[in-house]
């Protein structure tokens, strides 16, 4: 499986899933998937701006000393973005509504993550 | 009621609660209440770090033009933190075990944040 069926597999499973997308954590994306539900929203800008904070997120979780970063959720009012990391280059993100099913987002990417690792 | 009763109903009420805070984007800590299961945890150090990458992911979610962000989840493998909006200069946050409540967590920290932005 491609990483694009990986992807639109996601997108079809999760309800209110908006688009989602492998990407590497130098901000460029690898392979996107976008539903209707993207329209007007500039996804793709933003999503390279989180690849610059999961940057600096990971350091300051390593303070922690809990453990790598597994997982961050960004969510605002109208649109929940769920990334999950997939190895130290890259990372899977989820944009969805906030009617859309989180907790099923979430298994998703986690179940996911190890798959896409093993083809990049 | 105080922040510190807050905080202290939050860590009481969610299975798995390590500590919770009120801290202020420039890093400060309000109020912090924690329980045995922080022992050994930097959380506070950690927490002032994530205040700096807040400010620049309130940026970064702005250019996704769907509202100012309300919610933040960054999590490792032994430790899951919740962060909610107060208002523009104060947040709430919550670190809680992997086998914790999440779904608990995120609620009471939906309802309890606009009790402390009366209180702040």
């Amino acid at each position: 499986m491609g990483f694009s069926e990986h992807l639109s597999q996601i997108v079809k499973s999760v309800d209110g899933a908006v688009a989602a997308s492998v990407m590497g954590f130098d901000g460029i994306a690898v392979e996107t998937e976008m539903t209707s539900l993207a329209d007007g929203l500039e996804l793709t800008t933003a999503w390279v701006e989180y690849a610059n904070v999961l940057n600096q997120l990971k350091v300051a979780v390593q303070g922690l000393k809990t453990g790598p970063m597994s997982e961050l959720a960004v969510n605002s009012e109208r649109l929940l973005t769920l990334v999950r990391m997939v190895n130290k280059d890259y990372f899977l993100v989820l944009g969805l509504l906030p009617s859309g099913n989180y907790g099923k987002g979430r298994y998703l990417l986690r179940i996911t993550a190890p798959k896409l690792a093993l083809e990049l």
